[in-house]
């Protein structure tokens, strides 16, 4: 009966979970939940619109907690509002395998959207998935049919407000008019170090007036009624919504309350033990009464939502039978049925034109070739759109009144950038990317991280790959970026060598269902590589042959490997070695990490043991060694670069023919 | 006869050098010099203070050219007011090893105060030197002896301010109320992609003001006079000050001012020779007329200054002879003449005690040690102080009302705290580091890399720096950082053992002028290594053998290779081994990049050819073939971590005595 168990007692339900699930551990954070509990009251009770039995119900509201280190929030929310994730899981809290780990993780634990903790990116992945809604809507809904039309909720903490994406997203938000977004700033007045007083000023309220938001509050965030009053006066702004609830962080521990030693750690049972008391809680650590678990039930609500819209989705669909397939299928994430047709018919194009030019035009054309079959693609560019080369044939600009457009302007912010388009695949209905420079993936490099964490869909562009960029100088040439890219656990990392080369990559990100791909492009023109055949396969698993020494594999004194600019160098260096009697096999390696997932024996037949090695990038040596080994050498860059144009640094870097062929032939008599 | 030059003409000259410069390259920005060149006359022929010929004087005015890609707009300043920049120089804008790269570089040009180009971080590089400013000013000045006055310039466009950083960094200059902060704001309206109404909609006088900035403006950005008086009224308002200057991208440019078009390539022969004829400038490229010279030429006047300054700072000497020489010693950053001592005598004392602490603890302690020989040292943590320890013993709070504290609360703040603190480097005075957990590293990731190529004596602590890190699951585990930091040239890497280790990495990364050091910190607790010696020495170089093997080198079948936390399981290993009959050598290598840096016969000493190696670290692997080539193995963590206690990780990943035994033994056959 839930009119029988009060706001409060529900709201100490999670006051009770969070503090005992973190004494068990010994470890989390029960400051945030003890202090949001009654707001969640407010929200999941009086607005969420969810249904615990389908956490992927399409039309559901998103619910992001940006301030992840209070997980025990949201598995208190996810347990109590009768989502799969037992009690036992949150006795389990923080342990091997559980499902409840110290940060809520997409994919353990089901309803929960995004994996948060790196502060500030919940809240712009919550901005990506505004956009996506809007963007969904407008695509799909027709007169009386609103079968995209839901909220994206999340909660902020002073730490994702201090983080400057929060400046990049929320400016974004405001932009994009994303009038479905509400935020909910956990206005505690404490972060790690105390009193935020002595490091964080801002007047928050006014930044967010600032960018175009509608900001509610300050509102008690203790009292549920003055949260559900401001939460559905922010649904009402037309604008995105930043509502600032005052809280007390540790909300009921006598003793910790309102300090930063609630925070970060147990609070240890005898404080446990007042703060039952205090809120007059008396049931044991992981006991719900049965009134309290049917107050917080959504089961059944959820469940007549969802039928509900699945009425309407069936009108929809036998009305327009097309686009009801269409949304069903770009929810799935399955790509058009002619997707395969497309990539072929492209890629023998390219192989037919033999175009030289700069990868990241070759980018570009693929895109070209490739959008045309596939309207779940939208990305853009951080303000280098002429640069990158991101703008396809077609595409218009995507703006609050013209919401259709699938190139977006992301402005000069590249780490919301990868954070919206984590936020946009994380959603669903889209494959998205960005793009920008490779040496300004650093500023993107968590959210880069959480992508691969995360197993999204997302896609990278990084154009001015190298030294090849020019005289733009060291600032903005990439040295260790595509080594250090490479490193990140489930990143696909591609550096093609020319247009068709550039096309598997694109294909094989698009393909790529379980993990993110970044996408390396030069600058600078790259030379077509003649060879007897185009194979597809070949080039999709990572590394190949791309030319085999004069007179077979048995002939060869050496392997060079290459990947993108410097392919045609080896092959260039093959030619004057064959010239001086010596016969080596040219490999191009276009995705390392997609290499290293092949089987030992084609590993062995692209890299046979026995032969040295010797690599060739324009890019920091260490991550080659791992394929070169022993007896080899690698030929790159070890320091930063200089401004001068592209052709007077290849050559000031040793990337010549000559080079390479004394680097071989070093290499080959070191051996014998 | 400056007054024979009109301020007009003074602007075309700069108009005139970057156009016909980046012209001459066909590469660079012409849109911006020409859009600020009033701007940049009304500040440094009214109010800079500063000396052609001494541009290190320590009392000059600092100016920073946040929107870097102007670099002509600072080339022409420096070459018209009388810096060592020559005509010549500017003749060979962008080309191979002038001093007019494509972006500014300190160290290569003099008057270059920061190295400008990746947006927003001149802006943060600019606060960390207003903060400077005040400390030294705080510190050094006396009644009289205003020895330390100076302000902090710096130009910002539209992209530094859509740059997140520019949120982190101006929330810090407003609590810190840096008053002698003035940012002049180019709001041109025109960013890469054009208009940026669509991409940046901001409020920005409000933004800054919620920062509490003041906000002088807008002002016409073209109007000498007018700028003039928003100077002089920031200078006026008691708080760090934006003004915003209303301008027009390539102003002078009939075609192409306004647009996008005049950002970022030459104008052409055409339009150049049209806006020759619109601005009235007649004279040929690089050909600068006499009076035009003599009206910008600041010689005089700023070596006057200096030695107004210089005979202040003489009394001063005479009436404080200790702080006067303290000063200079820290300009100049030399360390005490007691630092060798205090160093050795911590040491001494570290392996007396032999503590089995975390190494962050052993950091605390390092710190608690050296601090107080140096007042110079300056830092603090990104809102995890507790966690990263990086307050030592004595340390006040850095606060606007005690600006003598010397530790600073950054807040949650990665990237703005790590370019302030290479602001704080680059002004002088004092050996300024910034801390937050390993993996946030990539929050900052880019002002590190900065750091490396400004090859400042910036210090980064980075603690919880693995799986160790244990419950807080993935999103705060390091894997990749480890290596990817290796990967930046220039940047020293240390993930020391123990408390010995770790003094020396911090007395490294103290003693080290040319480059900064990232120190790597274990949340967990690590066995103190009990060896025969401590040889500092040895430490210092990146990598020795900690533990010979049993009988000497010649009874070494294999060298295992361990860093931090992985030492001691290290030496567990060798003495399981070593019970079956297997001797193995261990060398500790807590510190590749400063290892990579020794010569060939030291490395050979330590790495001896012919015998296998194994590698251990909590952390990816690929790195690691570098030092192991064909025969040995590595044994690290190739995916994200899990959140879990850090005891049962180890074990799940495989950093167990009899795996390690295992993968020796499987090397040892293997080689035989």
């Amino acid at each position: 009966m839930p009119s029988t168990v009060s706001t409060r007692t529900m709201a100490n339900a999670i006051r009770a979970l969070a503090m005992d699930a973190v004494q068990k551990a010994n470890s989390g954070h029960p400051g945030m939940p003890m202090g949001m509990a009654e707001v969640a009251v407010a929200l999941w009770s009086r607005h969420l619109r969810h249904n615990p039995a389908d956490p992927r119900w399409p039309a559901r509201d998103r619910f992001v907690l940006s301030n992840g280190h209070g997980s025990m929030l949201q598995y208190a929310l996810l347990h109590l509002s009768g989502y799969d994730l037992a009690m036992q899981e949150l006795i389990n809290f923080r342990q091997l395998h559980s499902k409840t780990p110290g940060h809520p993780e997409v994919a353990v634990t089901p309803g929960v959207e995004t994996t948060t903790g790196p502060l500030g990116q919940g809240f712009a992945n919550a901005v990506g998935m505004a956009l996506a809604e809007k963007m969904l809507a407008a695509e799909f809904n027709r007169p009386g049919f609103s079968v995209v039309d839901h909220h994206t909720y999340v909660f902020v903490g002073d730490g994702c407000l201090m983080e400057g994406i929060s400046h990049e997203a929320a400016s974004l938000a405001g932009v994009w008019q994303l009038d479905k977004l509400i935020a909910i700033y956990d206005d505690n007045g404490i972060s790690i170090d105390g009193k935020v007083e002595h490091w964080f000023a801002d007047d928050t309220a006014r930044r967010f007036e600032s960018y175009g938001w509608a900001v509610i509050g300050p509102v008690d965030g203790h009292d549920v009624e003055a949260m559900d009053g401001a939460i559905a006066a922010a649904k009402a702004t037309g604008k995105p919504a930043l509502v600032v609830a005052r809280t007390v962080i540790g909300q009921g521990s006598p003793n910790r309350a309102g300090s930063e030693k609630a925070h970060g750690e147990a609070l240890g049972e005898a404080e446990i033990a007042a703060t039952r008391a205090a809120i007059g809680w008396e049931h044991p650590p992981f006991v719900i009464p049965a009134n309290v678990y049917a107050a917080w039930d959504a089961r059944a609500s959820g469940a007549a939502r969802q039928a509900q819209w699945q009425q309407l989705f069936g009108q929809y669909a036998e009305r327009y039978p097309h686009e009801a397939g269409e949304f069903e299928r770009r929810m799935r994430g399955d790509l058009p049925a002619r997707w395969g047709d497309a990539v072929l018919d492209a890629l023998v194009a390219a192989a037919d034109k033999e175009e030289t030019v700069a990868t990241r035009k070759a980018s570009q054309l693929a895109l070209d070739a490739l959008a045309p079959c596939l309207p779940e693609l939208v990305g853009g560019s951080a303000d280098l759109t002429g640069s990158n080369l991101t703008k396809w044939k077609g595409a218009a600009p995507l703006r609050p009144d013209d919401i259709a457009g699938r190139h977006i302007n992301f402005g000069v912010r590249e780490f919301g950038m990868a954070a919206i388009v984590n936020g946009i695949a994380l959603h669903g209905g889209f494959i998205p990317f960005g793009a920008t420079f490779l040496t300004f993936a650093d500023y993107a490099r968590n959210a880069l991280r959480m992508a691969a964490l995360m197993r999204q869909r997302a896609i990278f562009v990084f154009t001015h790959d190298s030294i090849g960029l020019g005289e733009d100088g060291p600032t903005h040439q990439s040295v260790e970026h595509a080594a250090s890219l490479r490193l990140i656990p489930n990143m696909d990392v591609w550096r093609p060598a020319d247009t068709c080369e550039t096309l598997v990559a694109w294909a094989s990100a698009i393909e790529r269902r379980n993990g993110p791909s970044s996408l390396l492009f030069s600058r600078q023109a790259v030379r077509f590589i003649e060879r007897e055949e185009i194979d597809a396969d070949a080039i999709a698993r990572g590394a190949y042959v791309i030319s085999e020494a004069a007179g077979g594999l048995k002939q060869a004194s050496a392997v060079i490997i290459a990947t993108g600019s410097e392919v045609p160098l080896a092959m260039d260096a093959q030619a004057a070695l064959l010239a001086a009697g010596i016969a080596v096999r040219v490999v191009s390696m276009p995705a390392t990490t997609v290499f290293d997932r092949q089987d030992v024996s084609y590993k062995a037949s692209v890299l046979p043991e026995g032969l040295p090695r010797v690599a060739i990038e324009a890019g920091v040596t260490d991550g080659w060694w791992k394929y070169v080994r022993g007896t080899g050498a690698v030929i790159g860059v070890d320091r930063f670069g200089e401004s001068a144009p592209a052709g007077v640094l290849f050559r000031e870097f040793g990337f010549t023919i000559d080079n390479v062929v004394a680097v071989v032939n070093q290499v080959i008599r070191g051996k014998a």
